[in-house]
C-alpha cells in the first residue's frame, strides 16, 4: 500500500471493510495493526485505482490486507462528514514515523496525499473464522480476531464504523444467511439460533425463533441429526437453492 | 451549478437523489431536464464542497435543484463501477452545448472536470406530491414528477439508480414509515395500505396486510373515521410517538 502512486489513485475516498467472524457462538471482527511507532489499530482498509470498479477494489483491499478472497462483501454506508476528516490520529501516525517512511523510502506526495479529507465507503461481511486465514501485509505489525465488545481503539472513525456495519448485518441476516455461507451444508436450528444470538447479542426464545426462521421460508428439513440418542435427535436442516 | 469552482469540490465525487412522490395511489420520480440542447433528463444531482459533510450536501443539492427542504432523505447505495464513467450522455450534451456554455461564461476547466470519471453516492426519500413545490434551477429546462414505469431516459446510469432507490425504498418502508411523513396525522388502513401498493407496485390481501402492519407495533387505533354511515366506519390510525 505504502507504495502507491497517488496518481492512480481516486482522490480523497477510500475503502473500509469490516470483516465480522463467527466461532463457537462468538461474533468477533478482524483488526490489523499497523506496523508503525505507537499502537494504531484500523480496520483492513485502502484505495480505489481510476481503472477499478469500486466492489472490485474493496475485493482487492481485503484480500491484499487479509489473505480473504472469494467472500460476500457488500457496501452498507458511506462515511463522510467533515469532523472524521481531522484524521487526528493518521497525523500523529504520521508524526511518529516519518523516519521510518523514509527507511521505507515512501513517497512524501503519497504521505501529504494521505492527509487530506477523506469519505470513506464502508463495506461489510461474515465469515466462518475456521475458513479464513487472514495473513500480515508489509504495513501490519499483526492482524488479529477481537470480539466485538472488546475491539481497540481504532484510527479515524472505524470503532463507530463497525457500529453502523453491525446494525447493517442484524438489518441483512435473514436475507443474506445463504450468501454468508456460513453454517455447515446442513445444521441444526440451534446451531442457526447460536449465529443469530451471537449477532443480535441476546437471547432467543426456542420456539419463535424456529417459526420465525420456518416463515422466510428458505430452509428446507433434510432429516435428523445422527445422535444415539434417537428421540432427542434435533433436525437439520439446509438452505433452499 | 455552473459556475461552481472545481478547486472548492471533492473530486470525482457526485450525489444523486431519487425523490420518490406519493400521490393518488401512485409511486412518482422527481425527473429535471437540463437547459441544454438535446434532450438531457437527470436525476437531482450536484457535488460535494471541501468544507462539507455528504449528508448535508445531498441536503443542499435537493434544495437547490428542486426547493425541497427538511425531507428525509436516506444515502442506500454508492454507484462506483468503471463503465458509468465513461459518461457518453454527458459528453454529447457537453459537445452539443460547446457555444452555450460560452454565452453562460461557463469556466472552461469545471467542464474538463465534469468529463472525469466519478463516483456516485445514492440518496433517496420518499415525499408526499402535495405538500412540496418543486422549483427549476438556472440549468433547468422543466422539473416534473413522472410515474415510476413512464421514466425518460436520464443521463448515466440514473435510471439503473431508480432501480436501486426503489428496492432499498421497499426494503425500509416498515422501519422509516413514520420518517417519511407521508400520510396525514391519522389515516385508515386501506389508506396505508394504497401506499404499500403503490410502492410494491403488486396488490395486498386486506386481512393479511392489517395484521403485518399491526404486527410492526408502530401503529395506535385512535377512533372511527365519521362517514355517517357509522356501523362501515374504518377504524383511523396514527403512528406511536
Amino acid at each position: 500500500m505504502i507504495n502507491y502512486n497517488e496518481k492512480n489513485l481516486v482522490n480523497q475516498l477510500s475503502i473500509d471493510c469490516v470483516i465480522f467472524g463467527y466461532q463457537q457462538k462468538e461474533l468477533k471482527v478482524l483488526v490489523p495493526k499497523l506496523f508503525f511507532k505507537g499502537d494504531f489499530w484500523t480496520l483492513p482498509s485502502g484505495f480505489i485505482f481510476q481503472e477499478e470498479g469500486i466492489d472490485e477494489a474493496a475485493k482487492r483491499i481485503l484480500e491484499q490486507r487479509t489473505g480473504i478472497k472469494d467472500i460476500f462483501l457488500e457496501q452498507y454506508r458511506v462515511f463522510g462528514n467533515v469532523p472524521r476528516t481531522t484524521h487526528a490520529a493518521l497525523n500523529s501516525m504520521l508524526e511518529l514515523n516519518k523516519s521510518h517512511f523514509d527507511t521505507l523510502k515512501v513517497n512524501d506526495n503519497f504521505l501529504e496525499w494521505l492527509t487530506q479529507r477523506f469519505i470513506s465507503i464502508g463495506y461489510y461481511a461474515l465469515v466462518d473464522i475456521n475458513k479464513v486465514v487472514p495473513n500480515l501485509t508489509e504495513i501490519d505489525q499483526s492482524i488479529e480476531w477481537y470480539n466485538i465488545s472488546e475491539l481497540p481503539p481504532m484510527i479515524s472513525d472505524h470503532n463507530q464504523q463497525v457500529v453502523f456495519a453491525l446494525e447493517a448485518l442484524r438489518q441483512n441476516l435473514d436475507s443474506k444467511l445463504l450468501g454468508f455461507n456460513l453454517l455447515p451444508e446442513e445444521f441444526t436450528m440451534k446451531e442457526l439460533q447460536q449465529l443469530y444470538e451471537a449477532v443480535y447479542a441476546k437471547p432467543f426464545r426456542r420456539n419463535n425463533f424456529q417459526k420465525k426462521m420456518l416463515d422466510l421460508e428458505v430452509l428446507e428439513r433434510v432429516g435428523k441429526k445422527l445422535t444415539g440418542a434417537a428421540n432427542k435427535a434435533p433436525y437439520l436442516y439446509r438452505f433452499k437453492r
